[in-house]
């Protein structure tokens, strides 16, 4: 063990493990966690290289072993809760993908849920017993957010009831889709239904792509790989180009929408009924944001403790880098941010399965408020996370641009989630649309209830931006509670300083379209202002959950510098709308660089608490023990271009070039 | 051609070419960088597959290919002019990094700085000649910015008249340097010199590390690639662990400090003839910053005008994604960015050559203040740029993801740029160290002259940070004379507020140092809001050298939207400081949005300046011709996880798991 890093831990001020606890959602969790981890860790078949190491090729021969054996293992284990299961997969996967990802997070889900009985029967078994691997195919080359821009279509043809399947242009050529390129034999596909002349929208088809005994392409397919990506290489995401493929009837995903063997098109009941699953996926990203913001942290965290570097007093040793005040600034609130996402995570995932439960019970009043919190939730920690990944490897100086950091792999792991499932701006439009609707509704006088209940208050002249001096000063900018308050306030002021865009553009006789695209930026801006709230205030709501002092007293002083931090980087809203003073912005200054010094003792401890295995981490910078260069130096000496002392290009190219001067 | 894209040229403003002109420094420059790359283009032995398709190893050995062609054809072609040979280069290497660029970047200027008239005669025949491949050896695993902490040493044997090095500890083995690990035969080691027992700090050695036939590593040599990194995966950075590693004497470096034959130590006459390479090489970085941008913006703004999405108004074909007002306010800052940064680089290119030729007569009086600038420009453009090409990239959608965009690649060979010849955080302190002696400089009544001479009014009341009411509103939001004065003050208030906090902590009895330390964010605050106000001057300064008419509307256009986002980003530090009103940070929001509408028809022709060959953009979403969709699925079929259709994983763990279950 380094012994900065011992010493780092011997000055702690809480106990590790209960704050460990309370992150895992209990004692027991913890532990059955750690007992389904020590499976992966201690399993001889997930002793690997590198990935790193390996062509690409070979990366996803590798993925493609880990999946199948992951089937096998946890069936042997007998671990069939999705958490389990979540834990598992997590820790196998280390960095990297899942090469049959889609298949479980996608593939059998829709079959679950659009199956008719008699498709389920069929299906259901095929799908479970991976003879048919599978995949969701709905973006094409030329589209993505905007489904009813897609392209590609499924024309009933009663004579022999089959439909007919087609990519019309390059631009319908379904791209992107994780497991198609090379894994799957079948494909559900997003298609435009036509039947008996008229055009009935988007609507799921099963389409067999690949021969189920020799995995060639079917006639009328052309399917393949997308080709290297910036992360995700050892998935294949993939291409399909449908040439008159023929499908049977019975393969419609038919358990809402229909076409009869005549080609009559029966209505599905309900739309929202999709709606659901999107809500989950986004909610769970949120989780997905706080997971790869606790690896970036507890890389640079650890790393910081252990490096030592130039001087702060001449004469004296290099100082832990843990101990220059711009290094702490870099990274202590991005420590905050994980605790901040990690609850925000917590409380999506509650409140999607308090909802559900409500829905099932044909409830759905709090669907829309869930649906706009977690579009913009979404795009908030996504964004975020992605910029503090990169803060974090940055801060690891030039180690951090080595894949030994696993910072470069993280980064590109995480960064489509901006993109994926709804993209970012689209999202906080979504956000700022049940804003706008319900400031509007405030307005109108409607009493508003739930997290956008802060706009009832629209009417309202303190919500006016004013000059900074005319506000009475009341906040205290050392009391959460109190500046949970000013978020709120700056919140609403910005969703009525969108409004009021849109009402002048309406007013200078713009369409509501135009009106809307030319206010996008003070709505995007209003979206985030939201969220931000959304999150000072949960962060606060958790520490009533605490009970421990030592655990309260440092997650009180990372919920101040979240908030604080917020309002630096974002003071000239505050000012604007008067919601503080001039002193006072100056004050949370230098009350940030008091939480810095006071943070200090314990951030080794802090990211020690995320609990992330080794193994899991992957990185020499981040290693418990702190034993950074003994094994940068091990893993480089591994790494392929060393397999040989003499590289052939010198005699194919350097010796020669002597010879020819 | 596609025909979104040839209507966006049609309804361009101004004459594309003249633009391109202005930015290559006149119609000659721009005619004879052409002619070069046109060397490069219509030359088959460039054209070569794309390095995301290779391998590791396979992408090394292109890359010294390249290398040693490039040499070759140089000489052919009689070009010899480095900024010629940079064009070449720059053309020839695309979007990725030459094998032996520290051949060129440092071995031999060093070895034509330092070598005494004797070292001359020997080494620079072996070296032009490429029988001797080098690289520079100065980092170590455990060492980085901070020179002194490097632990190499080479001590001196009189008896044999040799140096004898060695790496004592795992953090003292020589980490990064580029070429090092298979590429160079020699490296130029910076080792800490020990003779008759004394420590006489680093100094270089010319170290043999292959046998320049076998190229074999020489005995007491460990030598290798230090593994995959997030980028410049061509380029062999190389580890050198040196046990016991005997040369002459003459091998030591000696035109400036000498070791006498008896190991008497001669000092070398100055310290400051060193400064110089690292001054020039961030002035260069700055213009680095400028043409990653140029890359980064001609793709996103290009695609963003050929991609349809989503819609604007219901029923309405699906808009240029150029429509958005969120893509518009994404991408045309950063467009503004690239002018700003271009001129920036153009400047600092003229003031170093400037600077130098003073130097070269004796006068370095003007080196302080460009050692200091260089150092703050390097840091703010490329910490600017490096979060442009992400937004760039993420503005593409999806597509950005891929490598076929060119993006990723842009990034990960860009970001290293943060990080070294300077770690930013490090280099905006040192910036600031000249700022706050200047301040004090004229706190005492000295009368500063150059970039800093705004800090003659510190003594001033006016600097004092006040209440927003309280300062006459004297600016005019929409002159950019009066933006440079209001970002001016904005600086030194800021210098004020960091010189005060030092002030405050040595009050409360802290060492200098510490007070440094316990002061170094507003240090770097203060930097960063010097370096904004020179380019935002430098940009304004510039636009008195346009004389057309159009290009100076849409360039002062650019302008003016740089320094209004500025603003707008930061509008905290104008409102603390009463420079601007709550009102008339309102009107730039406004404003700005009316500079996008603007600058929206404009938006492709002024990527087209940028005159960016498709050659050397490598990107599918980048082209000249907008014909996205078609390359992407070429380049995609061409990836080599679509060698085979059926790829070997099916067999090896597909088919067999269903037999397993």
């Amino acid at each position: 063990m380094n012994p900065d890093i011992t010493k780092e831990r011997e000055n702690a001020t809480f106990d590790v493990e209960k704050l460990t606890n309370i992150l895992d959602g209990g004692p027991e969790k913890t532990k059955r966690r750690r007992e389904i981890e020590s499976l992966v860790f201690s399993d001889p078949d997930f002793q690997e290289d590198d990935p790193n190491f390996l062509s690409r090729s070979e990366r996803y021969d590798q993925a493609v072993r880990k999946s199948a054996q992951m089937i096998l293992k946890l069936r042997e284990y007998g671990i069939a809760d999705p958490e389990e299961i979540y834990f598992y997969k997590n820790m196998a996967k280390g960095n990297q993908n899942e090469a049959m990802g889609l298949h479980f997070a996608m593939f059998l889900p829709t079959l679950y849920s659009q199956c008719d009985p008699e498709q389920s029967k069929k299906w259901l078994p095929l799908a479970e017993s991976f003879q048919a691997v599978g995949t969701y195919a709905q973006t094409e080359l030329g589209h993505g957010t905007h489904l009813r821009g897609l392209e590609t279509t499924a024309t009933y043809d009663p004579a022999t009831q089959e439909f007919v399947l087609n990519s019309p242009t390059v631009s319908s050529i379904k791209w992107w889709p994780g497991g198609l390129g090379k894994t799957s034999n079948y494909a559900i596909v997003l298609a435009q239904l036509y039947s008996l002349g008229n055009c009935r929208g988007l609507h799921a088809f099963i389409v067999p792509i690949r021969d189920m005994n020799t995995h060639e392409p079917l006639p009328g397919i052309v399917v393949g790989d997308i080709g290297p990506k910036f992360g995700f290489n050892e998935v294949d995401n993939g291409f399909l180009k449908l040439e008159n493929v023929r499908i049977p009837r019975e393969n419609m995903l038919m358990k809402y929408a229909k076409v009869d063997p005549d080609g009559t098109y029966v209505k599905p009941p309900s739309a929202k009924l999709t709606y659901g699953t999107m809500v989950f996926i986004r909610s769970m990203i949120v989780g997905e944001s706080a997971r790869a913001l606790m690896k970036s942290c507890t890389i640079a965290i650890r790393y910081s403790a252990v490096r030592h570097q130039s001087e702060i007093r001449p004469g004296e040793p290099e100082p832990q880098i843990l101990d220059y005040q711009t290094q702490q600034y870099k990274l202590f609130p991005l420590l905050s941010m994980a605790y901040a996402f990690t609850f925000v995570g917590q409380y999506m995932h509650q409140t999607y399965h308090r909802i559900t439960a409500d829905i099932n019970q044909g409830d759905f009043s709090e669907l829309p408020e869930l649906h706009a919190l977690s579009a913009g939730l979404k795009a908030f920690t996504t964004w975020e996370t992605n910029s503090a990944i990169e803060v974090c490897r940055m801060s690891c100086g030039g180690h951090g641009y080595s894949r030994s950091s696993a910072l470069p792999d993280i980064y590109v792991e995480f960064t489509p989630t901006c993109t994926y499932e709804g993209e970012n701006t689209v999202m906080m439009l979504q956000t700022a649309r049940y804003l706008v609707k319900s400031y509007r509704q405030a307005k109108a006088g409607q009493q508003l209830s739930g997290i956008v209940s802060y706009l009832n208050e629209a009417g309202d002249r303190r919500l006016q931006p004013q000059p900074v001096a005319a506000r009475p000063t009341v906040v205290d900018i050392n009391d959460l509670t109190s500046l949970v308050e000013v978020y709120k306030l700056r919140a609403a002021i910005l969703v009525e300083l969108a409004a009021k865009s849109i009402q002048q553009e309406l007013q200078r006789r713009k369409s509501q379209e135009d009106a809307w695209n030319n206010s996008s930026i003070d709505l995007v801006r209003a979206s985030d202002a939201h969220c931000h709230y959304v999150v000072v205030k949960l962060f606060t709501d958790k520490l009533g959950e605490v009970g421990d002092t030592a655990i309260h007293s440092v997650l009180s002083d990372l919920a101040l510098l979240y908030a604080q931090n917020g309002i630096t980087k974002n003071s000239g809203d505050f000012l604007q709308a008067g919601l503080l003073s001039v002193p006072q912005v100056l004050q949370i200054s230098v009350r940030i660089k008091e939480l810095l010094s006071k943070l200090r003792r314990n951030a080794v401890a802090l990211v020690d608490a995320f609990d992330v295995h080794d193994k899991k981490l992957n990185s020499v910078l981040g290693r418990y023990d702190g034993n950074v260069y003994e094994h940068m130096f091990e893993w480089a000496r591994r790494s392929p271009l060393n397999n040989t002392q003499v590289h052939e290009s010198f005699h194919k190219y350097l010796k020669p070039l002597r010879s020819k001067l």
